[in-house]
């Protein structure tokens, strides 16, 4: 007998794909320890990882709302009530008290859907934002935002059967999990020109090239505020997308978990496809995603989130209930996230006014970072980047010189790889390639969040490596 | 378009079971909802939870310890440190400044596999217990154990073929996810007159069936100490079956979350399947999962563990990692909570006194109520109980009377299903009936938690409703 092998596993899962935490990050990741034990022979002192939406690691250092963490840290230690009374606002001491008479422990499994308190705080966050009635029984808490989507996938997807729009460029959960559960990828390009906007023609496209091949498409895939590139649906849109999916009988998955991060809301606001399809009397069944990873909140390795269903039958939500208790429950610190996400301090709360100040420095720093780095990438020959309107990051295109096409090609790689592991290699800057989202044939992009303090330096970092390596392979 | 319905969904994942939340629980649900609004009518005044091993939850009140608590929820706000210096013991306040500064903000995602130094800390704890060397690069920290076991079969299962040999009764987790993957069940049954013990020729029966059917078998499930059973495998069968692995090219599960829940340690100590492989020298690829959940730590609401694999290829561990890295990280509460496990005050550390006597009072309370719950239940007429020397469960199987089996047929439920429905329906007691475990056809039994406090009125309901239902449906 011998070790096991990749060879004896399931294929479907060899075929997944997971850049954001591919090659680059694993270099990365050895780089970092390199630094750690010392290496002083590499061109820079740390590595900064812009290849993840993950603003509180370490080197980015977005510091978490004092609100969430106080009440965290009580529903940890009850006890601890008696000490910090008189010394931290009463308002989270409240909240504190408030869940744990309705959750008791958080070390006990809660209901597979998630604690019930919590989930009517979410139908009235949802209510308060659409000004349409949510029902706690549609709401299951997630673990994170992804479980949820893995959740709806598996149970959409008859295995090399079932069709899933997604876009392209996308973030790589989709196809990642489409590749896991043998689901049928089918693609739609977003409009580079148009800001990245979603074209309707595209999808129909993909609909009609879905037919030829015998795939039957079953649920549509939108990004929005879109990953990786910032863009925002508008109104109009979003309802053209939602009369296309009842002409085609599409279940819509809105992945919304960007939808506090606007950079300019009054031109670019956010609307929630749950308000449009209720808008519309549509009958098309959704799916609404939300994190508590994003936003200002970034509370990542809480591992929090929701999903809403609309339009979804009593027996099928009967069904996400029974496979949602086969993983038992999602993990109370992120509920705990969930709850102080729809319900922050409001304007004559004592937490408030410092809630508010932290809010609003992480609001005004994502925007600032987002709008320098696309006017200084811009101004690079060779590079366009839309300036995003909102999510955390920028995907900008980049010209390659022929010769480095040539080497990449040689090392068998994908040219804005080469691009990305030479950027990470000199300056310590880790994006992901384009290739990890999908762009046309011939174009090169990367993605990289707008999370890195210092912004002057790194943009000038980026700019700096750039040019040198236009100039190493002999030019545009 | 119509709302979304069942019959629009993936198949196998209709297919999936999963008992410990199924009709009983949803029942149980019912009747708190209905206690909490005020119901007089119910002939009980709480329901009391033992269809799952859930320690912490309302009305079983098993504390949390200390230790895991106070540095958990000085990771959630480090300023608090100010605060408790010199009111909480030192070691608590030294453990959080050690994984603060390796983690950062618990609000950022860790390494997918999970921070390193808890892996390095797993590795230490699994090095002590077995004797021989573990590596941190072959630990995955995980969302509870059940995150572990489902990404295993995902990653082993090609669907529709891959064979997966599992103990009769089991802990339904099983079941429910290789019907999610589309994996072929091959049950094979453990001895319940030899106290559940395994039986080598029970499972090459199991293998020469699948060959018969065409299924080709990969891996092989144990259970140890054993859920629903609460038996615990002696090292000679350990070996034996290790032995059976090798011949048959199997992976070998060990799902091994019970290892610190052991009544009779000294006649019934327990061995890891990882000691008895390298004893062997045996080149079987071995998974072997354990959790925060269990134990005497309860801390299910975390969601936390972690799988070690042995005789894996790197190949293979890349792959694992590619996988876990699309769910991004586990919760970082939860990798806390496995710190804690696995490095528990020592017998010098200020904390060490509190952490003995909350440890020490749990274990005695499981198995005082254990113990007088069996030989409570086997005075009974038609019960027979094996009285567990380990986990947290007994399974009685129940004779029941002719006529109640007629009844359950007439209404379309298994006859135990019937049992346990009027169980809760009279006491307010939840179990899950063995139908949700397996069992041979014409055997009754159920699976019951020793979680309860109050065990002489619990069990004193047991026995009344016993003697009431075999009355009412005419005697045995």
């Amino acid at each position: 007998m011998r070790p096991l092998l990749a060879e004896d596993l399931n294929p479907a899962v060899r075929n997944v794909q997971y850049a954001v935490r591919g090659e680059l990050a694993i270099k990365a990741e050895d780089l970092r320890l390199q630094l750690q034990s010392g290496n002083k022979d590499l061109p820079f002192l740390k590595v900064i990882s812009s290849n993840i939406g993950n603003p509180q690691q370490k080197g980015l250092d977005q510091p978490p709302l004092t609100f969430t963490r106080q009440v965290a840290a009580l529903m940890e230690y009850p006890p601890l009530a008696d000490l910090v009374q008189g010394k931290w606002p009463q308002d989270v001491i409240d909240r504190a008290k408030e869940l744990q008479e309705e959750i008791g422990s958080i070390g006990a499994y809660s209901h597979s859907k998630g604690v019930p308190l919590i989930r009517k705080s979410v139908a009235k966050f949802i209510e308060e934002r659409d000004g349409f009635p949510s029902d706690p029984e549609h709401i299951f808490l997630t673990t994170g935002a992804s479980a949820g989507v893995s959740l709806i996938l598996n149970v959409l997807i008859t295995p090399n059967v079932t069709g899933v729009l997604i876009p392209i460029p996308q973030y790589p959960l989709y196809t990642a999990t489409l590749a896991q559960f043998s689901g049928v990828a089918l693609p739609y390009h977003l409009s580079e020109p148009d800001g990245w906007s979603t074209s309707l023609d595209e999808i129909r496209s993909a609909l009609v090239k879905a037919e030829k091949d015998g795939v039957k498409p079953k649920a549509l895939v939108v990004i929005n505020p879109g990953n990786p590139t910032g863009a925002i649906l508008d109104k109009r849109t979003m309802e053209d997308v939602v009369r296309l999916c009842e002409e085609h009988s599409l279940v819509l998955l809105a992945d919304e978990v960007y939808q506090a991060n606007l950079h300019r809301p009054d031109t670019h606001p956010f609307h929630s496809f749950k308000q449009v399809v209720r808008e519309l009397q549509s009958p098309i069944p959704l799916f609404s995603f939300h994190s508590i990873s994003k936003g200002v909140k970034g509370e990542c390795g809480r591992r929090g989130g929701y999903f809403e269903c609309t339009n979804v039958s009593d027996e099928v939500r009967a069904l996400l209930y029974k496979m949602a208790s086969v993983t038992l429950c999602p993990p109370l610190s992120g509920q705990i996230g969930v709850d102080c996400l729809v319900r922050p301090p409001r304007p004559n709360d004592p937490s408030y006014p410092l809630w508010k100040e932290e809010t609003s420095t992480i609001h005004a720093a994502l925007r600032h970072r987002t709008q320098l780095m696309a006017s200084r990438l811009n101004a690079l020959p060779g590079v366009s980047c839309v300036d995003s309107p909102g999510a955390l990051y920028l995907y900008p295109k980049v010209e390659l010189p022929e010769k480095a096409v040539e080497e990449a090609k040689r090392l068998g790689k994908s040219p804005d790889t080469l691009y990305a592991l030479e950027l990470l290699d000199a300056t310590g800057i880790c994006v992901v390639p384009g290739s990890g989202f999908g762009q046309k044939d011939g174009e090169h992009h990367y993605r990289l969040t707008c999370l890195c303090p210092g912004v002057e330096e790194y943009v000038g970092a980026l700019e700096t490596f750039h040019k040198q390596f236009v100039q190493k392979y002999g030019g545009l």
